[in-house]
C-alpha cells in the first residue's frame, strides 16, 4: 500500500470503526468479532452491474450496506458490523472515497452498526469498474437464524413492503418508461435506497417458517423458498402490495396481468418474503403493528415444487423467463 | 442471478462448504459461525495489481486463500474459513470458474478449513479485471490475538523464512531479470504460492509481543510496528535469512547493501516479522522447531520512532522511498 492509502484508512475510514473497540481503530491486520452464532452474509456490489456509473457514491455505499442488512433482516439477525473491501478506479479521487465514506457513515448510524476492518485496493485501470464487497455479521435470533428452509404445504406467504418500486426506478433512471417527477423521484429513491426490514425481521423469528429477501424478484425468490423447502408456492397477483405511485402506473397499463407480473419478477425491492402457519397469523399481525412495517398475506404453500402465479381472475400467468425485460419499450 | 449463476454455486462451489454445518450447502442467504471471540481479516486481490492477468486460476485462488491465512497466522489464530466475493469479467467460462474452485478446494484440505458462503458476480465487460475478496474466519489464542501495538524498547525483532524470494520472482517473471531455469521455477514458486506460517503463528502467541506478515516489505513492515507500539526498530541487512538462491543473486550484485534493500522492501513475503523480550529467546526457539519454521533475529526495538536499516558494516542506509523499484533494470 502507498502513503496516500494508508492516509485514506487513517483519515476516511478509520473513524467509521471508532465505535468497535475490536477494531483496533484500523490500525492491525485483523479484528476481534466477539459474542456467540454469528449470522454472516455477504454480497458484492460492481459497477455498471450492480449500480450505475453515474450513482452518487454516498447512494453507491448505503444501497452495499443496505443490500446486506436485508439479507440479515430476512434471517431475524440484529445486525453489529461489517468488514469492507473496495477496489477502486486507479483515477479515483479522495474526494470520490470520502463522498462514499459519507454513505456509509449515515446508514452506520441509522442501524447502529460500525465498521469492523477491511481492505482498500485500487484497479491498475483508472477506468476500471468500482467493486465492492461487505461481509455482515449479526446476532443469531435467540430462536434461531429463520431458513430459506422450513416452509410446508399449508402455510401462508407474505411480503412486507411494497413491491415493483425498484424495478419502476430503474425503468425511469433508464429513461424507459416517463413517469411525473414525484412519482420519479419516488421510484429512483427506491431503487437507490432499499429499505432493509431489520426490525420486522426481528419480530418474525420464531413465527416464519422460511424467509428470503426479495432481491432476484418476487417470483424468482419465491421459488428459491420452494425449491429449498421442498414445497410448491401459489402467490395471487392481486394481492400483491403496490404503492400509490406503482397503482398510477398499472392502470395505465393496457394488460394488468402482465404489467404485475413485470413488478413481481422486477427484483430488487428488498423486502421480506417468507412463510407462517395460519396459526401464526395474529403473531404476524402483531410483528407489522409493532415494527411499523406493513405485511401483506400473498399467497399460500402447496405440495409439489415451483411458483404459480395466479392472474387477478384467479387464471394462471405464464412466466416466460426474462420475458418481462422489453415489454414496455416499443 | 441467472441459472448459470445458481449452476456454478451448485455445483462448483457448494461442495467446498460440505465441512461447514452452518453454511447449508450454500443455499441460503446467510451463513451461520458459532463459537467464541472469531479473529476476522479481509483482502481483495485485482487481476493486473496482486496477481497478473495470465496467472493461471488454481494459482490465484489459492494465493487469495493463502494472503488471508498469513494475516492469521501473524495473529495466532486458528483458521476456520471464509466468505469469498468474485466479480468474474463477463467473458469468464464455467471451466475457468472450475479451475479457480480446483485451487480453493486443494488449499481448504492443506489448511482444514471450510467455506462459509459468499456472492458470486460478473463484471459488466468481457475484459473487466477479476476481483477476488475474501474475509477468514480463525479462533483467537487463548492468550488473546497478537497486535501490532506491543513492542517495546529491548525487545528482539525476528522473521520467518526468508525474505526477497517473492519479489525475485516477480522481476522473473516481468523477465526484468534473468535466472536459471531451476532459480527461475523456486522464485516464481514464492511469488505464486505464499506458505503462510500457520503453525508457528500459533506457537508465538504467549511470547511475540508484536507481530504482523510481510505483505507490504520487511522495512514498510516494521514501521507499521513501530508506528503502532510507537517505538524503533533497526534491521540488520546481514542478518535477513535469505535462500540460497536469493544469496547466488546477491553474490551477483554490484552494492550488496542497496541489492539487501531492494529484497527488504520488495514485499509479497507471507513471513511473520515479530518482536519479543530477550527473556524469550529460548522459547522463540522452541516455537521454530516445534512449527518447523526458521525465525531469524533480525533487528532490536529501541525508544523513539521509525526503521534503522543497518547494512553489513553497521553504517546507516538510507531507503528512500520506492528508490529501488528499477535499479535492476540497466
Amino acid at each position: 500500500m502507498s502513503e496516500g492509502e494508508f492516509a485514506i484508512i487513517r483519515e476516511i475510514f478509520a473513524p467509521l470503526a471508532a465505535n468497535a473497540s475490536g477494531a483496533f481503530a484500523l490500525t492491525d491486520d485483523a479484528a476481534i468479532v466477539s459474542g456467540g452464532d454469528h449470522v454472516v452474509t455477504a454480497d458484492m456490489m460492481v459497477a455498471g452491474v450492480h449500480f450505475r456509473k453515474s450513482d452518487p457514491l454516498d447512494l453507491v455505499a448505503r444501497k452495499l450496506l443496505r443490500v446486506n442488512l436485508s439479507d440479515l433482516a430476512a434471517k431475524g439477525a440484529k445486525p453489529s458490523g461489517y468488514i469492507l473491501t473496495c477496489a477502486w478506479p486507479r483515477s479515483a479521487k479522495r474526494a470520490d472515497i470520502a463522498l462514499f465514506a459519507e454513505g456509509l457513515a449515515a446508514d452506520q448510524e441509522t442501524y447502529r452498526i460500525a465498521l469492523f476492518g477491511g481492505d482498500t485496493t485500487r484497479h491498475a485501470a483508472a477506468d476500471a469498474p468500482l467493486t465492492v464487497s461487505a461481509t455482515f455479521f449479526g446476532a443469531a435470533p435467540r430462536q434461531g437464524m429463520v431458513r430459506r428452509a422450513g416452509a410446508t404445504a399449508g402455510d401462508d406467504v407474505y411480503v412486507s413492503g411494497t413491491i415493483g418500486d425498484a424495478r419502476l426506478g430503474l425503468e425511469a433512471l433508464e429513461k424507459r418508461v416517463k413517469f411525473s417527477p414525484a412519482d420519479r423521484t419516488y421510484f429512483a429513491g427506491r431503487y437507490h435506497l432499499p429499505e432493509p426490514r431489520v426490525t420486522l425481521g426481528g419480530a418474525l423469528s420464531g413465527f416464519a417458517s422460511a424467509a428470503i429477501d426479495v432481491s432476484d424478484g418476487l417470483v424468482a425468490d419465491a421459488g428459491h423458498i420452494a425449491e429449498t423447502s421442498g414445497c410448491a408456492i401459489s402467490i395471487n397477483a392481486a394481492a400483491i402490495p403496490l404503492s400509490e405511485q406503482a397503482k398510477r402506473w398499472l392502470e395505465k397499463q393496457e394488460d394488468r396481468a402482465i404489467a404485475l407480473a413485470f413488478l413481481a419478477t422486477g427484483g430488487d425491492d428488498y423486502e421480506i418474503l417468507f412463510t407462517a402457519s395460519p396459526r401464526a397469523r395474529r403473531a404476524i399481525e402483531m410483528a407489522s403493528t409493532v415494527s411499523k412495517t406493513p405485511v401483506a398475506r400473498i399467497g399460500s404453500v402447496g405440495k409439489g415444487s415451483g411458483v404459480t402465479f395466479l392472474g387477478p381472475d384467479g387464471e394462471t400467468i405464464e412466466l416466460a423467463a426474462g420475458g418481462f425485460d422489453h415489454f414496455m419499450q416499443g
